[in-house]
């Protein structure tokens, strides 16, 4: 969708990967493709070994590509040890400039006492509190609202229509996609047992994130009830995440969408969590732990490793027997 | 709730709906109600066979029915062999009209380049970036953003705060619900094994909707990686739905709530997916298939039918022995 | 995160939350923490047995606790028989101001015949639509939009950028968080058979919220078909649930995150239903009934008590054998 707007040679490519090339210096591409689906003014790679198929036949105009697989093609190619990491940063050639104004957006409102760094843009309609510090080229697109004493640090993306409630900690460099929610209550209710109702506790921590986080479009990330909720470093979250008051996210983190986690859940550095998970509150998972989609966890996990649940999909007929038994395998199979 | 707001004479109903008056052509109804409540001056409806004991009881001033059950009603008819799709219909009949601003409100901001077509409707507070191209008809609801070069064809409805990336398009007749999330970025990174980091790859791809689709509020569609994620025609996406990148939905398919389908995932035409449902990536599931509620989908479906997973409910001690044995299975029975 | 904003004399807060004093009635604090990170500045509470240990080497400056707990403690302590309900309580004399503005932001549009009681709140850029009534005390967030003839009762608090579409009502002392959508479209279509496609059935049912109800970030909650969707007073909803059209929810029932409810479902009052639940459509379910988590509901609950589904976690190794003898079971097992 980028093409003709970016034209690099494959000596500037060459260098910005930091890989050898073996062809020619000026050629020049405009966009980056499947080698598949590639044209001669396009760029593409092969990190998976199994597509190594399509190398005879790509139209590409060079190929990112490891040593191993150099031999297997005669085209312009960029060779590296890790072909996968340099087509990430390759993107970063051939990425669009996100629309945003310079400095503050007239119809945006901004607080008593709010500092505004240098070079940060504020879109339309954005609404900012009082004594809010955000850094240096951050950008914050329209229709946000960032609430009282709220700190966010330099180069911050947040996309359109984002509500980040009062003391919230942002790192830098971390990017908050659309209508993702930060800092809003924790589900904190004390039983009122004379009344059969429910009394708000309310929610008097934050939620500090780290640097280089990612947060995806429509997530939920509650404050602390006393303490903080705190995403670590490096941590990724896919869209629609709900991550609840007081869960702790380590380090380099990644965990894939509609994901639900609820509170006081520490997890560990490094983890890997796949889609629709659900973890129960008040759980410790350690470092370097995989936990497979849907997987339902409601017990702390201390080694590291993969975990699962569920049970496999079937023909629905086949699977009401399966079903059926499962109902009655405490009168079936011995305890 | 729309009561005295219509009126409408039987003849004029039967005209639209295409169905055959048995009874009084000058009579009046104002809205519609079921069976059980509607009063004599509501239209009612009988699809479902099993409601037809509510036809000698109920009050409503006129009944959209099949032939076959015309015998068990005497007042006001309409009679037709697709009673349901009549009643779909006869719905159009007694739509509130959703308010919009006769052109673009004063406090939209619209960037430089984009082309509003004739009748579009701009609400309060909408953002538009720059090259956008709206066409005849369309609605955009109040505090929508809407990125740069994005097309969205006519008689299009957006409803409030939805945000749209750029390069997007949109078909005619769409409609996209509050707080929708569309063409942000896929969740895509690279593992720096060095740093034991994600470093981001960017999302160049865009995302293509097709015409006549419904995107529930709430609901996410990220941009694809290189090529686009693409939502045919005729889909209906419920509330609270997740599709990540370079996901493909065939023609006519439904899904309903709080399902999640990841990555490069490909869904035929027809199918029907239940609610809070999960699909893994890279999976191909074919034309015509009902996938049932909270089933993991983890292999591609290769032949249309109905498909299930899960285990079924069941009081709590009962279902802790029945889990209990489900994790001595591999010890119980032979592999 | 608020301390040195808010200062309390124990004899204040003894009096506030209806406890007995034992200790400095001058002595004062100016946070809420838990007994391990408490200072001596700062209240603490014991609600839970197995922290009593805690009790001998807290610093906090005032222990909330039940009588029994009483002899365990050494310091200033507010004796109460209901310390979890207390120490809620007590968190209201310390939660922040939620920043609005007085009266009506400028920046706001309100519609022709809408009426804004005394002391409302309307903050920056909200769209407000005709024939809306905001009763006195509510504050309405940045960004929000109120669509037709919605009702909206006294002491409402309503955070940023939520939507809601005409004909809503709303009780008071209501919260709905950031992003939350309400009275969206119920998910209706009717199948076309001729052309293999889906015909829109307009909702003309509205959503009628009670008292004293929270509703999560990023919670959807549909209109009805024909009648309302009803959410009854007290009920309390965490973020991302789905409520879909028709649902009822029974008075003081309480819903973790990221739970879907599918059309029609009727649930009674005071039951509590854990996150990533399931329930499909057209049930019934008692008052009283516990759900856990992740438990798939495909029938309706006639007897109160604790209800399950799932499948324990294991690790991936195990679990997929477990999984694969699941799906042989029907063979496995006589029925």
């Amino acid at each position: 969708m980028n093409e003709d707007k970016y034209s690099y040679t494959l000596a500037e490519i060459a260098e910005y990967i930091g890989a050898k090339l073996i062809g020619e210096e000026q050629y020049r591409v405009s966009a980056i493709a499947s080698l598949q689906k590639a044209d001669s003014h396009q760029l593409s790679f092969l990190s998976n070994a199994s597509y190594h198929k399509y190398l005879s036949s790509t139209d590409a105009g060079c190929v990112i590509l490891h040593p191993e697989q150099e031999v297997l093609f005669n085209g312009n190619k960029l060779v590296t040890n890790t072909p996968y990491n340099a087509f990430a940063l390759a993107t970063e050639l051939f990425k669009p400039v996100y629309n945003h104004v310079d400095g503050i957006h007239e119809s945006a409102v901004v607080g008593n006492g709010s500092t505004i760094g240098e070079g940060v843009s504020i879109g339309a309609n954005v609404v900012i509190g009082n004594n809010v510090t955000i850094a240096g080229g951050t950008i914050i697109g329209a229709g946000c609202y960032i609430g009282d004493n709220t700190i966010i640090d330099v180069d911050v993306l947040i996309h359109s229509n984002v509500s980040i409630y009062h003391d919230t900690v942002i790192g830098k460099g971390s990017i908050i996609h659309s209508n993702a929610v930060i800092a809003s209550d924790g589900f904190g209710f004390a039983h009122n047992k004379v009344e059969s109702g429910w009394q708000k506790i309310h929610q008097l921590g934050g939620v500090v994130i780290g640097q280089n986080v990612e947060i995806g479009a429509g997530t939920t990330i509650d404050r602390g009830a006393l303490d903080n909720t705190v995403i670590g470093n490096g941590v990724k979250l896919d869209n629609q995440i709900q991550i609840a008051h007081n869960v702790e996210i380590g380090e380099n983190t990644a965990i894939a969408a509609a994901t639900a986690i609820a509170g006081s859940t520490v997890i560990g550095k490094r983890c890997t969590i796949a889609g629709a998970v659900g973890i129960v509150g008040h759980l410790t998972i350690v470092d370097d732990v995989h936990i497979t989609a849907m997987t339902l966890v409601t017990k702390s996990i201390k080694t590291s490793g993969s975990y699962s649940s569920g049970v496999p999909m079937n023909k629905t007929e086949i699977w009401r027997k399966n079903a059926a038994r499962f109902n009655r395998l405490w009168k079936s199979l011995k305890s």
